[in-house]
Formats: C-alpha cells, sequence, structure tokens
C-alpha cells in the first residue's frame, strides 16, 4: 500500500512477478487491492486496513497502526507464513516495524540497509549502510561487513569487502573507519582494506561498508549524477542511460541483520522496478539467505 | 612541479593562462622549467630546486624540503610578491604548506576545501569541505558555512547554504550535522536548511557544507558516477559528456580558512584544465576574495 505509485504500480509488479513464478501475497486493503486485479488474475490477499503514511514519523506510525499493511505483512513473515516481505512505503517505517516484529539476528546490534549500485565493470557494488543508521561504532561497521560478504558468498560470489574511505594509504580514513580497520581482519582474505568510492564503483570490491550517513550520500550522490547526466543526453540514448543507472531497476535495498527477510524498495518503483525487486527478494528466499547472515553471525 | 603530467601540462597551462591575461609566476627547477617554454614565449621563473612526491606524507616532506617548490610558492604569497598559488601536487602537502608559511584567519579553526561541482541546472555546487579534515566539530561546519556564504557572495551571487544530510525533516543528519544545524542561524536567510545531494546537484542550493571525510566521499562518487556514465556511451556523446562532467576542468579546489589565496588543482590536469584553474583563481585574487573571507569571519 505504500509507495509514490502504490498500489497501482505495486499490484501491476506483483502480476509480472507472479507470472514469472513468485510466489507472492498482497497485504493491503482487500478492496481496492481486489479492484485492481484484472478478471483473469488471481493473487492472494491478506487484509490490513491501515496505511502508513510516507512521511510519518516511523516509530510513531508503527505503535499507532498495529494493523497497517507494514505490520500486518511483518507479521505473516514472523509467523512463516511467508519468506519474506517487500515494501514500497516509508522505509523507516519498515525498520521499525522489522525490528519490533523480528527481532535482530544473534550478533547483530545495529540492522543496517545493503543495496546495489551499478558499476562500470558490468558487476554490482553492494552499499551497506545505506542509511538505516547514523553515528554508527566501528563495531557496528564490522557487523555489516560479516553480513555483506556473507551476502554475496550466498549469491555465489567470492566477495571482496572494503571499508569505504578517502584514500586507500594507512591513516585515511575518519576516526570510526580508523578504529572499524583492525576490526577487518576476522574477514580474512575476503577483506580488501579503505577503497574509495570511485574505485570502488569502478569495480574494485563487492561490498562498500560505511556508516548510514555517509552511505546514503554515496547513493543519492550517484543518483543524482546519473540523472544529471541522462539529463545532458537526448532520445534514445538518455533513455538507454536512464535504464542502466535506474537505482530502482537493481532491486531495492535489504534489510540485513534482523530476524527475517525484508526488502526495503525504491518508493518511486513502477511496475518493472515492482517486479524486479520481488524476483530478488524471491530468489534470496529460495537459497536461505537468512540462514547465511545467521552462520556468518556466529561462526 | 606536482601533478600527474608536470611539469609539461602545467607549464603549457600556464602559458595559456598567461595569453589570457593571467600574471603567471612559474616556480620550480629553472633549467627543468626553462626548456618547456617555446623559445617566443617568456615568462618569469622563481627557481626551487626540490619538489614534494605525490605519495609523500605531507607534514613530513613540507619539514624536509624546505625549498621545494610547493613551500617557495607558498613563502612568495605569504611575502605580499604573489597574490595566490596554484598546485597541482600532494594536495595534502599544500595544506600543511599553507597553514606553515600563511597561518589561519581570525575565526578559522580548521582550514577547508571549497570545489565546485557542475549542477543540473547548469550552475555550480560548491561543496566545502572536500577533504581537509575529518573528523570536524559542529562549529568548523559553521565556520566553512561562512567562508562558502562569502565566495559565493564574491562571486555576485546570492548565496543559498546547506548542510548536506541524509533528508531534509527536522531530526535528519548524524549527530555533526544536528548539532551544527542550529549554529547556522548565523546565516540568515542564506541558509536553507538541511538538504540531500541529489537535490543540492539539481540546483538546491549553491554552497553545501559537510566534514571533509563526507565531502571527499561526495566529490569522488560524482566523479565515479560521471566516468562511468560516460564510459556506456559512444563517440561524440561521450566526450560531450566527459567534458561536461570533467571536474578537473572546472577550476580545482580552494584551500579556505588561511591566510592567503591557495589553489589545490587536480592531479591529473592537463593543459587546458591548468589554464582554467588558473584563470579561476586569478578572478578571486582580482576581486579580493580573501579580503572578503576575512570581513565573513569577523563579521
Amino acid at each position: 500500500m505504500g509507495g509514490d505509485h502504490a498500489p497501482a504500480e505495486t499490484v501491476a509488479g506483483a502480476i509480472m512477478a507472479a507470472h514469472d513464478g513468485v510466489s507472492v501475497l498482497l497485504v493491503g486493503d482487500r478492496a481496492r487491492l481486489t479492484s485492481m486485479l484484472p478478471a483473469d488474475v488471481s493473487l492472494p490477499i491478506l487484509h490490513a486496513p491501515d496505511v502508513v503514511g510516507m512521511d510519518e514519523a516511523p516509530v510513531h506510525a508503527i505503535r499507532r497502526l498495529p494493523n497497517s499493511s507494514m505490520n500486518v505483512a511483518m507479521r505473516a513473515v514472523a509467523s512463516g507464513r511467508c519468506g519474506g516481505m517487500v515494501s514500497f512505503g516509508n522505509s523507516g517505517a519498515v525498520m521499525a516495524a522489522a525490528v519490533f516484529a523480528l527481532g535482530r539476528l544473534p550478533g547483530v546490534e545495529r540492522p543496517g540497509i545493503l543495496a546495489p549500485l551499478p558499476r562500470a565493470d558490468g558487476g554490482r557494488l553492494f552499499v551497506v549502510d545505506c542509511g538505516a543508521n547514523v553515528d554508527s561504532k566501528p563495531r557496528h561497521l564490522a557487523q555489516f561487513a560479516r553480513l555483506g560478504a556473507a551476502y554475496v558468498s550466498a549469491r555465489g560470489g567470492a566477495p571482496r569487502v572494503a571499508l569505504l574511505a578517502n584514500g586507500d594509504e594507512d591513516g585515511k580514513g575518519d576516526a570510526r573507519v580508523r578504529a572499524a580497520a583492525p576490526l577487518m581482519v576476522a574477514l580474512g582474505g575476503r577483506y580488501v582494506g579503505l577503497m574509495e568510492p570511485h574505485v570502488a564503483l569502478a569495480g574494485g570490491c563487492d561490498v562498500v561498508v560505511c556508516d548510514g550517513f555517509v552511505g546514503n550520500i554515496l547513493l543519492k550522490t550517484a543518483e543524482g549524477v546519473a540523472a544529471m547526466v541522462a539529463g545532458m543526453l537526448e532520445g534514445a540514448v538518455a533513455e538507454s542511460v536512464r535504464a542502466r543507472t535506474d537505482y530502482a531497476r537493481l532491486g531495492g535495498g535489504m534489510l540485513i541483520g534482523v530476524d527475517g527477510m525484508v526488502t526495503v524498495g525504491h518508493g518511486r518503483s513502477r511496475a518493472d522496478a515492482v517486479a524486479m525487486t520481488l524476483r530478488m527478494a524471491w530468489e534470496d528466499v529460495k537459497r536461505d539467505m537468512l540462514g547465511s547472515f545467521r552462520t556468518a553471525m556466529v561462526g
């Protein structure tokens, strides 16, 4: 029910994903959702009478509306009815609802958001934390690093994990990064050191770890510059660049460190981005990503 | 003498700038510099026998090489012989040499680097601090804001100054930004609040203030994404995008808060970027930018 183009685009995307084999349960106002389903399409609906607004104060909204679509969907995950939940709504409220309903994984003090960016070499750069926390402690960065490494490993890759910094020499970084660097030895050969964002974006690593304030600045700077450059171009070339740098179509962010699979899609997602986000969440549920996270934190 | 393509490209750029009316003094090894000047070109040279390497530890290098081109140029500013100095060399060493030779302006605890980025609306976004400091205190951000506002004012604009943040609502920002926000009232109507990077890049403000670690991440993310998108394109379109997003050609960064005009050009600057950087420094010297900075800090 949440998102800039909800529920119409969300439902349309869910239909696309279901067509591709994703097992989808819609959560929200039954009458409104039913009215958006074409006559020949049937998707199960879990009724939730309330909706958290995009601008509501997260914790307040979650407490005030226990039967909001967000809380009802989160409880469907907590009870085991669903393998994961995807929301395009108020991301702060998603985080609050997730921690409240699912709790944290053992060994995780603060859940973070992991989000993909396109890399110049055609790969993906996973940034964690993209904004779930500010004022992280060094040990929180170390926890993000373990979760990020587990994420790439579970997807079949050999993760190269870096600490985001203003240079790669010893002594670079701010106080937080300098204190986090020694904690990265637990990653063994998967830790590749401090790395600047342009090096990471060129393909220098798979996971870049940072405080959520910094990661949010990185993400929104990347979006802003990609949009600006696309704006300099015309016609088909502009469309091609927009498609290849559309962060919404990369699958949204994942809330990592909670005891359940929760995906935070872009609020501005249209149907195709919704479908892509659902497909990615579905793949992660099928490969038991949560089990990988749990193992990474106790290991 | 410093920079990835020095001294050949630096001298070539200096000749271009001199041709445009900039009064240039070359500082460095007289024999090498003389050999790079065409027979029909004459530029004054101030001899300096030593060179600070690009990878040398800044403070150590500055102390070890009192007669490096960097130190000699800085003393030429301190003595009043030159209105300003421009370096394409080791930026950390430039900062150390500047503070050592010129000192700080009254009211400035930590000099910062102010650097321009292209905005989607055709204007420039000036980011301060771009990396001179990490672990800034909130009052340092307030000082950067006053200097940044003075910079845009002296160039004839009505500055809109924002604090870089992960959202624009009350309560956004990390602890540093939240503590800095109340200090911004000294700017009066020039302060426009917290602002996200994509909003600033779209034209939402003229000066965005942040800690140097964060500003450096912003700058290098912008460069990385612009390079990546240009890499997706071909031929003339790619060249056009590269030209319009070439951060070296925007004139480099200015070290603000020291008692002298010091410009930190991009190390990878070619002749045209060197010439542009020299022209911008020259314009700022002619408009007595340093006097504007001094007034802003005592006012």
